[in-house]
């Protein structure tokens, strides 16, 4: 067993979410051509509530604060929203990014923010006025605002949810069987982020077989237990439920459940399958209980609380990411700030059992093991992963990565040759892989340990993947400043893995952006994701918004390039999700 | 079976709260004499932070803003805390009060407001002006104040729970058999309202054993599972901690776990005896599970969340009443303005497992039924009684009890000679009384169901009460604008009240105020309490703080007085609590 901790190479860009959140503005709906007269769903116009169209007062100002227009403050705040809620928290209290309350802006003072916002910092902070995403107006507007108490946003109620609701397609309107020919099982469901849509793209002839409005920045695409029904969640906090089986596949049921989110899942214990839907929100901070059917909105909980270790109160715990138990009727519901994981009980609503467990801080994302009965989640701020034992509904393991803000996505398990089944994570803040052992039953002295710790391609690793019929591991490398290494991806063979332990094992580097012939711009591989059967990988190649992008399909057995999708429909590709594989959460 | 709905004759003092809570300012600590140098708890200086001791800071001033110094927004933020915000709550959201926030009191105008302060209103609202509680600047300045907006206090989290956390006896230091000749199981905790105190009271000799410091306007005491501590808790959200062992009972431990508080418990389920204490708060909104033996705060959860019913956000949702489970390692915890019961399993507080059941709003106070397996809870201004099975942590009932606002205390547990076991509530805002059938098994027929409801002296009641060796029924109606009837007590016969349906039970009328014999003031009489045997019941005569006030006590059987108590160390006696029915929660 090795666990080196070596001096990491911290990156300059520290999280997915300064490129996944904040490098495009939105495209709104009406931007969009709408050409599907004949299908249901045409009626339906996806909203764009952002805090562009409510109103925010600004607050009453003080002899020293600085002067500010009502129109500049409420430009400000959609800016702050846009550009830096996302790791500095709506409320400024901090997260990725530093906390940024009037008391310490004031102690930094007007000229020292001016001149952060413009250069950014090594530690992470954009260059927003020297990148030119910010004017020189801009950034002078910027300063000012943060010397003023942050206005906080409006809640988001059951009225809000309510009004926001649309079932498009009622379920008595819909198939009582599959009326189309789509291999559904290998379908993939294609986040197209800046255009607000998804692709649904054939797993085994590589036509885009739909491309369906959505909410902006979709961050992930999830499958109904019956494999029929897909929720998606655009950050803009737009929940669509999309029907595979009608003739053209398209949304049928659609809410907006907050200002701002991530996270989407869907009931699978045994007896709740297509039950219930739950999506989690940035702001407010909040999880909402949906009928799985047409997504009416039941139940909302507040994760408002205190944070587990200081205990003290936190106005803005986030919902990172959700996913449902197979071994109890649960949810397993992650709340980044407070660092709790909140396992919900959905088979009472009515009294709602939830078991609250201590985990650690800035809790992100994570997935099962192969076994399914644990869950591991990535304390990213804090280097850690938690793992829960969805079974007993306890905290098994906090185990530190040895690497820095690790990002697992839902991570990628395989039989390691010395230490049994191990679950993987890459990491955001450098180049290492660690590995976690999986099996207490049959490989106790290495379970809820780092088991190795090895150098992939290089930091701002955003995804690691393999397959159970696969016997290779992929590590992306997205937000590498290095152009050559983002658009490369590490591919590791898990059966020369036992080699020495002081030894890191070898990798082939597959040069997926140069496979993808794409002229313009510098296109980051993100996120690998297999075909049904664990015979394909695939990966986004994504560019800016008004250039050439692509997906890359790479043989799993030869390493060889199979297939580069292009269409001009295919506007920054990100995240992928098999509909299988997704299903029945085989990662 | 009987319900009959008759018209209230609705009081102008609606709840408890406006005669509990606001009609005496506190006393510091300092004017009380210390004079016990032996005494190990002597080191001991209760706290009294109140918002007067915390700066708060005037919020920016817009251009139509009424003018206000600092100086004035400062002791208006206090005044206000002190007089509005039991019922209006600390951030003007409303409760028993009106919700007056600036939206609101915008509308209604400067003038508006300073007459409704200075008059009051038939619903409730007191007279502060013409009482001579305010002065005319006082009420100038506060209607000045409520058209800004409200100053959120400040949170109360892990570290200022610490910093105010004390151990005044070590529990080594303790001594390990009882030291003292007292009956503890006959002891009376009596709370000495306005003196910030509680005195210890002989059930058998009347003597006054103890007056102990506290925190200020202790609201409940409460015995630990062997009946050895005794936890009290003031308004204040002061907890303190009395060893009954010690040779001369003491405060062994205190706690200030908030601004504002209610409610103290106990853990009582077997295995866990005097293992953990809990306290709820009503400003922060959250409670504290607390170490049963030294009071060190261990897990502080919010409770802020959504309304059960509307699903929208509440930002002050008090904890009521908590009351700890006989079936389960759980406190139930009420929490007022979402109308939420919460069932907090306090067996792995790093896993906290928690049932939020959807009851009713603005649940205040409530008691177990005879078998301890039902608890009952009054949804005051819903005029209701949610009914929770704390084997099953699920809602049994909800009932409308046909009165208006229900205020049961812990209630009365009584078998009646037709409906059987029976669990009875008072009304503050009216005169009846109501039965609960609370025997599903026996008397199927008529459980969870208003079996019948009669009238008693008058409205304005707080407390009703009977013990199981008793054959009478004893109801309260200290808030009765009438002052004989405030003074006096009703009694029933319970053997009697199988008669006529149609006919309601008579009373006898005990002038408990009279045989008091206390020349001046209006003294009101509160809440029967029985002697450990059932024999004797006891009622606070409380008068104003510079009045005479006293006990009265009442035997039983032949329902003739048995002894009055006066010293001048009782001042302002309200709740009494006898160690052995309080720990047995027998009522």
């Amino acid at each position: 067993m090795t666990f080196r901790a070596r001096p990491a190479r911290t990156l300059l860009l520290s999280t997915a979410a300064l490129v996944f959140g904040l490098l495009a503005a939105p495209v709104t709906a009406q931007e969009k051509p709408k050409d599907h007269a004949d299908d249901p769903a045409a009626a339906y116009e996806p909203s764009m509530t952002t805090l562009a169209e409510i109103q925010v007062e600004i607050p009453g100002l003080k002899p020293d604060d600085p002067v500010m227009t009502q129109e500049e403050f409420q430009r400000a705040t959609e800016i702050y929203f846009q550009r830096c809620a996302g790791c500095h928290g709506v409320l400024r209290n901090g997260a990725t990014g530093k906390a940024l309350t009037p008391d310490l802006t004031r102690a930094n003072g007007f000229d020292y923010l001016k001149s952060f916002i413009t250069y950014g910092s090594p530690a992470g902070m954009p260059n927003w006025g020297t990148s030119g995403d910010m004017t020189e107006a801009d950034v002078d507007m910027m300063a000012r605002y943060l010397l003023l108490e942050p206005p906080a946003p409006p809640e988001w109620g059951m009225p809000d949810m309510k009004a926001s609701w649309k079932v498009i397609v009622a379920p008595e309107d819909r198939p009582t069987e599959k009326m189309n020919d789509l291999d559904i099982e290998n379908l993939m469901s294609v986040t197209l982020r800046d255009a607000g849509q998804i692709a649904l793209i054939d797993g085994g002839t590589y036509e885009i077989k739909e491309v369906i409005d959505t909410g902006y920045a979709v961050h992930i695409s999830r499958i109904s237990a019956s494999g029929r029904y897909l929720f998606v969640i655009g950050r803009d906090a737009k929940v669509d439920m999309i029907d595979l089986w009608m003739e053209k596949p398209g949304v049928v049921a659609t809410i907006k459940i907050g200002i701002e989110a991530r996270s989407v899942e869907t009931s699978k214990f045994e007896g709740y399958e297509d039950k219930y839907a739950i999506a989690g929100g940035y702001w407010p901070p909040q999880y909402v209980i949906m009928d799985g059917n047409t997504l009416e909105p039941l139940k909302i909980v507040s994760t408002r609380g205190n944070i587990y270790d200081e205990q003290i109160y936190h106005p803005e715990p986030r919902v990172a990411s959700i996913l449902s138990s197979h071994f109890k009727p649960e949810f397993i519901v992650n709340v980044k700030e407070t660092g709790k994981i909140l396992m919900v009980d959905y088979s009472d609503l009515k009294n709602l059992k939830t078991t609250e467990i201590e985990a650690e801080r800035f809790l992100h994302d994570g997935g099962l093991d192969s076994t399914h009965r644990y869950f591991m989640v990535a304390a990213n701020a804090r280097n850690k992963i938690a793992v829960v034992d969805t079974k007993e509904s306890k905290l098994t393991a906090l185990i530190d990565t040895g690497g820095q803000t690790p990002h697992p996505g839902r991570g990628a398990n395989f039989t390691h040759p010395v230490y049994g089944p191990v679950w993987a994570t890459s990491h955001l803040g450098d180049e290492t892989v660690a590995l976690v052992g999986t099996d207490p039953e049959g490989h106790a002295d290495y379970a809820w340990k780092i088991v190795d710790s090895f150098y992939a391609l290089g930091g701002g690793s955003l995804f690691i993947k393999t397959h159970p019929n696969s016997q290779h591991l992929y590590v992306d490398a997205t937000l590498n400043p290095d152009a050559e290494i983002s658009a490369s991806v590490a591919v590791f063979d898990i059966a020369k893995m036992g080699g020495d332990p002081a030894v890191d094992p070898e990798y082939t580097t597959l040069p997926i952006g140069e496979w993808a012939g794409i002229p313009d711009g510098q296109p980051r591989v993100v996120q690998p994701e297999f075909n049904k059967e664990g015979t394909e990988v695939w990966f986004s190649v994504w560019n800016a918004k008004d250039k050439e992008s692509a997906i890359v399909v790479v043989d799993d057995k030869t390493l060889e390039l199979k297939h580069v999708i292009k269409d001009p429909r295919l506007i920054t590709p990100t995240g992928k999700f098999n509909v299988l594989n997704t299903q029945k959460d085989v990662y």
